[in-house]
């Protein structure tokens, strides 16, 4: 399974070529753990708005692992020593540092797994690998864990500049076709430096970054974040529930092996041991989408219709407001469906719900960033720049939604 | 479910914006057999090879009927008469050209119904919809047979420069990231002319025909035809029959009702009824992969290692000649095989077998490419360049090619 | 020299193909006045710093033509009236609009023709058109003038979110290679809408709006005002200061006779008549370009060194500072140079000056841009964001520069 | 002037970035002589036709420059050894390969220096370069005369798939908007290797060399022989034979210093020395284009009409075709015009002429492509390609025009 000695490359849209560097990537990629990474959605049910955007986590992972490899490239050219060992760990890093997402990402954070987050996962897969590889991923998972003293490492693959958001929002933007959201990585790359031992941009950048976090707030407000994505995520999200819910009552379900198992047990991280990782790995996209598409016959009302308006695409009316939705909007809607449906209070609950969403373009708390001088100087880019926008940018925006029926249900 | 009169547009990666041009488009894009093409492959598996490669016939579908508004823009603007009516009945009949197409495309065809191509199970869907949306698709099922007087209609649905071709070219070059295939398709479009009732191109663009065909063979021998998305359908077709061959045989195999249905049965084009198709048009990708996932585990040794393979994509190995396979390189393969694994002869085939692969980048038979002069000539494309290349291009070429195990099984 | 009825096409890089739409912009892009902004670059002398910005006037103008097209045509699609003459009148206004430019664009307004507008030279052109035209440009020049009852028409032709601006950003971005400054024109004409008369942008387009302000807040600092364009349109601006000084004094200099016209004469708007528009029409670039190879071996001292700085491409350095430079800082430099050549106080400051620059990303006061929510409500696009940073945009941001000699003076 | 050790890059719309790799091509760029390219269209007068075609020699001088380190990184990575010496001489080498040309490239060495190749001028440059670099320019010389013993070096500067086509293909495709001419270089050169001193093409890449020859094929024809860029091309040879005549004859023409001394002076191989040199130096588009602003207005009715037909684009006709032009045909024209103007026959050929033109897509004879097989094995591609359609593209085709004036003349 070792890779030849030839140059192995893969076909990217986006950047062209990529070439996997060394045999440790290779057998990694070839690992069934990461070859799982193809069947789970990088953006959700977001194809459901922009029918392009069924690219994957594996692909968005094997982009990220790309720009790594330019960083390091540009850095030493700048004089940053990074030996041949840390080279491999930051590649390492970067190409698992999502292998720890379920299904169609972020939905399934708030119902499968409730309680564990991915990058706790993410971890626990890195580990078992390590196993399996001679602990050759030590010191990637020192990195991943802020372990390592070199802390611009971990700023590579975790910050507000790291090589994740580098290629997500390129890649998001060019499936999506959002071409307000594309993003220069390259030059952004270009720019970086390290000071003190930190990630840091040089001063000739600063409209670059300017432009880099106001495409990035655009692609929440207007992808991410979009009222059909959103409102199709908050379908997913209940139909898992009304799941749980009906099989913890005794109903049976429908389902695959490993989903049947979230779905009966509820897993904290203290008991998320080998076996329990061994399933999670078993699951991905194919496993939610067959089981709605078998539920979207069932006999229970919430759970069969939930289904249906995924699966047929007929969702929920969805309104955003930049002010908390009243309570007698919310009650009115309900008491609408009820009439209609007979169904209980509890049950109307998976139809008419509200809820916010927010987002926030920079962060000035947690690793924020700052521009390089000429003179060796630091600052903080808010500080940096020439106008007052990016601190206007480091507010959080909140933003308040409703869904209810349309007339179809 | 009525469109609003407001501009329905969809993004689009490749063509920026994609309008809906009228209420039963919408309606027709929104009906469930239509919204079945979002979880269809266009490529197959191909994305075992081109991680990018995971847009959907839904997706194509939509891309041909906007090249179509374009090609009935361009063909009006030169003189050409085309009747609001018949403007949508070519929307409508490009836009459903495909829609019979089940789980990943054209591996279907040769396994669950065998015997019935996929354009007999297109006009089937578009004759149940026409009875659903009140014969307002008997022009669009007239042209798509053939059965309409103005012939070239059906050929900028089905010919050598339609708009199927138009857009899955594009399309499959943008997301594989093979640039090389890209077509300039707006040029072509650009240069449509309609004489003595076919469909014709301009003389001005007998070099971006030539670019046109040459690209299509390209796409054919580097994509489609690649040795590993060759591979992964030969792997998919077989994991099919050897499932039709245990159900037929009583072993249970556990999947959703519509797969278990073609499963169990053979059906022919005589008994594709209104509720054959209705199960038909539950199937789709998510129920293949999902089967696979399960049958992995399964007992039968054949049929667990060809879903293992495909599912974590370690495939046979594969060799692609010029000349055929000779007999005995294939029995040494099947030999060691047998006595690695004592398993029958009937079972080894499985995993070793030959097979060819041909194209021919031009037919001057069928549905031939003529050029227009600007005294109103015609001549087919091959006479009218200055050099014989494309003469040669009319040949076909045929591979073969040879699948064995690696080390692994 | 009437066009045939074919489908007149023209390529181009950005749009793919542009269609002249009738006879009368044929003939008008074939008048030698509109032939002469082919030999017009569009940004000036910035091809020293970016070598592919050698893109025209011409270019540029035909550019608009094409999305003052798309726009009309979205506008129609939303119910907005525009009959064909005031279509035809659009397309004749934008295409006009910077016809009135001279050599290297904006320099020229600062030393050729000092005190008369290029927006007033175009409306000359115009006029000398429509005379020639048979009043066809009346409508087109009635918009332009403002006097026209329908303001949203001159909106289109002149505002912050005009055709103009849609073109240029795009088209700058591009040729630069500065892919950070690309706007998606398409989108944003998309979004376009007619209320009360007044151009306004759909709420959707609210951060496709931000993104198109801070893109051309970068293209601001890092292209149009980048240090090495700007040291250079200095230059330039100073060799034809001096060229007119010489002339004045009496010393001869060899130039094409358009120019020499313009160097003997200081024309003010008043005796800008028909001959003298006639020799104006005469001037382009390769006047000013010619004159320079040839006085870079003039015996005037000053003149000499300002052309061989410009030719040969070793400018003066430059620095940007957000406060204002020091007078003895500028004093130093002077006194340095004066010394090594003994010239004289008036020479010298051909060679060291300090200026200021500065630009605004939005303007709150003069033609703001709109924002037109689905209940009809109109409001400014500074309140319509859910953030701050809009606001922060419109102050404006002034920086400061010095010019000096490197050490080869 | 040396660089300073930062990261000298440079915006290119094509490759996004390019790297200045030492200071000696950093300092060969800043030469005059270099910087002369910048007032060079690389493609001569087809921006006529092709408004976006305005780049320049420069930049593809750069841009080839680019191709060669990526070319020298892949073949050193596949084991063949490139000494650093070797790099910066083969970076030289083709940065300077087309320093020779004249104004509007080819049209120059048909009229201006006629008789002299502009790779005999290239080399002269050079080697007057190498004086003044302390002989840092032998080797860069030497392989740019065949005379090293590496051969393949020469083919990377000039051969059917150098690192001048690879940018020449791109880059003209991408100013002209013509983008079927497009070319993937990055996977070509990614496919480059060296056999026997030989370079040769990966067996993998045999579509892609197709394409490649098909590309070029269809640039030919459709935008360097573009009828319309032929006729300018061929109107600008016969001003300046005109204007050579004239000055034979004693007539007065004004020109800039240089281009009058090439009027005057029929200059061979062996009179091209150092002063001849640093006048041809001073040589570019603008003294030509100058001398046609003045020249329209000349009293020499030849003279006078041909360069109005090119400055304000009103050309001849041109028709092109299969067969030769019938000399009855040529006549008619010719008496045509003499009825009109009562000009000599001599004078009527400037206007009315014919003329042929032809393209090899592919040559066998001289460095033929290589295609390099798994085993070891060297084909030709005419051979190694599975039709004969390449085979077909080595004839030569052969095309005639015939060039005559419209109403206007």
């Amino acid at each position: 399974m070792k890779p030849s000695n030839k140059l192995k490359i893969l076909n990217d849209p986006i950047y062209g070529f990529i070439t996997i560097p060394n045999s440790i990537i290779f057998d990694l990629i070839e690992h069934p753990f990461f070859q799982r990474l193809r069947r789970i959605s990088q953006m959700g049910l977001s194809y459901l708005v922009y029918p392009g955007a069924h690219h994957t986590r594996f692909h968005h992972a094997i982009g990220c692992m790309h720009l790594m490899q330019k960083a390091i490239q540009v850095l030493r050219f700048k004089g940053v020593k990074i030996s041949e060992e840390e080279e491999k760990a930051l590649c390492i890093a970067i190409l698992l540092h999502d292998i720890g997402h379920g299904p169609f990402s972020h939905a399934m954070e708030h119902s499968i797994v409730s309680g564990v987050s991915h990058e706790e996962i993410s971890l626990l897969f890195m580990q078992e690998l390590n196993a399996e590889f001679n602990d050759d991923l030590t010191l990637a998972i020192q990195i991943f864990k802020g372990k390592y003293h070199r802390k611009f490492m971990l700023q590579l693959i975790s910050s507000q500049i790291d090589m994740d958001r580098a290629d997500y929002l390129k890649r998001d933007s060019f499936y999506t076709g959002v071409s307000e959201g594309n993003i220069n990585s390259e030059r952004l790359i270009t720019m970086l430096h390290v000071k003190d031992d930190h990630l840091v941009i040089e001063d000739k950048g600063i409209y670059s970054i300017e432009k880099f976090l106001v495409a990035r707030r655009l692609m929440y407000w207007q992808v991410y974040l979009h009222k059909t994505s959103l409102v199709a995520e908050q379908l997913l999200i209940r139909v898992l529930k009304r799941a749980k819910e009906l099989v913890k009552n005794g109903v049976k379900l429908q389902a695959s092996k490993p989903l049947s198992f979230f779905l009966e047990n509820e897993i904290t991280l203290n008991e998320f041991n080998s076996d329990c990782l061994e399933t999670f790995a078993k699951l991905d996209d194919y496993d939610i989408v067959s089981a709605m598409k078998n539920w979207q016959y069932h006999d229970d009302f919430v759970l069969k219709n939930l289904c249906d308006m995924i699966i047929n695409r007929h969702l929920l009316k969805v309104k955003i407001k930049k002010k908390p939705i009243k309570q007698d909007v919310l009650d009115n809607h309900k008491k609408t469906l009820q009439q209609k449906h007979s169904i209980s209070d509890h049950e109307a609950n998976y139809f008419v719900f509200t809820g916010q969403i927010s987002n926030q373009a920079y962060t000035r708390k947690k690793q924020n960033i700052n521009i390089l001088y000429k003179n060796g100087k630091v600052e903080d880019i808010v500080k940096a720049s020439d106008q007052l926008n990016l601190k206007a940018l480091s507010k959080t925006v909140t933003k308040y939604y409703i869904c209810y029926p349309k007339d179809k249900l």
